[in-house]
């Protein structure tokens, strides 16, 4: 049975391609290789423009469009857009480059959404994803009765890179977001960026002391279940052979890169290439 | 007598040109008009690539390449680097491109230092600066026996961009950074980032809390202090009658550009003009 899926579906040794403006998608990368560890991924971090968040529309659609291009001409079998930012305002443009199935982030977050049956959501993220309302809209569409609580939350992407990753200044400007969203007795809370996975621990312990329940969703561990979704859907799964693996494209090598990519990735990288995309 | 100076120097209508990675270089604007209100200032902040401070060498030389072309194809009597980082690593790069004054932020600052008189220092800056030695080296270069105490301070800049200029976990902040080199006794305190004369206030707070008198010297004073003794030293002052004025050339446009903007100008844009210069 395997053997004749191989033959049916040539391009299933092919890679998964992942890429975020920075680093923060290899927490996304994490999450797939402990749900596909067969899976070869190419990752691309941007990081020599990153954060896409604070930029305008049209320059994060041509920084998609680059980011794409370059992974798509390594060949893929799919796109993962880890990137919240790019998922809000390029995924069309995205879809229009390639035949293979292009997943986006927000896409995955907005169905685990859906499934929790919760109907009083918190979103947080960068100024630049909650600002584009992307998440409000998709899950306006999936269920309108669901109402939606965001807030940008701009500290915590420089908070992680910082390695402040539990403490009192943590848990305080997590508090200072989380109040209002406590205020109005959230039942899932779901984090819109994939730095924030990094932060679960105090988020979760911040919601607790505020004497608040909902359920924290995280982007990543979502992502990977999409990922997984569409592989048995459309067939795409790795031969039993393969042994899987991570090779990774950065835009910009800062003197700091191995020390936050380890923290995300939870391994050392090893397969590392600088290149340029612009 | 000024009508000969002008005669002699035809050069001095010309505007001042300054630049920096982002919007943090409108406090040194703000500085300069602060003392010299009839000079035209030609500002370019590089807010699609923003920030510098966590980029290679490499690139935050080239990309100081990209914004000097700009502004000296504008013709300037003199060009200011607001930004640290570029002060840092690529300003022989930048004065290897012209034969007009180039001042830079770091020299500013370490000028300041010098005439103080002390001689134990304390300086914070983004990850870049602080990990470039720039001050370090420089401030060995004028007097080897003072004591320097550098501390990155990466959390600073997105904290001023929130606009948490003030509060308790402002100053939690400031203090888990200041704490070491309090230990240390600093006299005075280099503010070597230009975002930083916003959080003078909490700073200074912090210091006094912490039981620490040291002199708090921020880089925009500085850098304008020098603008201005470079000004009567080669006799380039803006004629009598000129009115000054401020024109703003930015890479991208966010949502947030004006409020960010005027925060650190102090007054509200209005001459803003998007660019591509990469």
């Amino acid at each position: 049975m395997k053997e004749i899926r191989s033959e049916a579906n040539p391009d299933n040794s092919l890679p998964i391609g992942v890429f975020d403006s920075g680093l923060g998608g290899l927490t996304v990368v994490n999450a797939i290789r402990q749900c596909l560890p067969r899976e070869k991924i190419l990752y691309l971090g941007d990081n020599a423009r990153v954060p896409y968040g604070t930029r305008s529309g049209a320059t994060v659609e041509r920084y998609a469009r680059n980011c794409s291009e370059f992974l798509l001409n390594q060949r893929l079998k799919m796109l993962v857009v880890a990137c919240n930012t790019v998922s809000a305002v390029a995924l069309p443009a995205i879809r229009r480059m390639t035949a293979i199935p292009v997943l986006g982030v927000i896409e995955a977050g907005v169905r685990a959404v859906s499934i929790s049956n919760a109907y009083r959501v918190g979103i947080i993220g960068t100024a630049g994803t909650i600002l584009s309302d992307a998440y409000l809209q998709k899950i306006a569409e999936v269920n309108p009765d669901i109402e939606v609580y965001q807030e940008p939350t701009p500290l915590l992407v420089p908070l992680v890179e910082e390695g402040w990753l539990e403490g009192e200044i943590t848990e305080a400007i997590i508090a200072q977001y989380l109040e209002p969203m406590v205020a109005d007795e959230i039942q899932v809370l779901l984090l819109g960026c994939t730095h924030y996975p990094l932060l679960l621990k105090p988020i979760r312990k911040v919601l607790h002391l505020l004497g608040n329940r909902a359920a924290v969703i995280d982007s990543a561990t979502c992502m990977a279940i999409d990922v997984e979704n569409m592989i048995r859907e459309k067939d795409l799964g790795a031969p039993d052979s393969a042994t899987g693996g991570l090779s990774c494209f950065i835009t910009d090598l800062p003197v700091s890169f191995q020390e936050v990519a380890s923290r995300f990735l939870g391994e050392t990288l090893t397969d590392i290439t600088q290149v340029d995309i612009s």
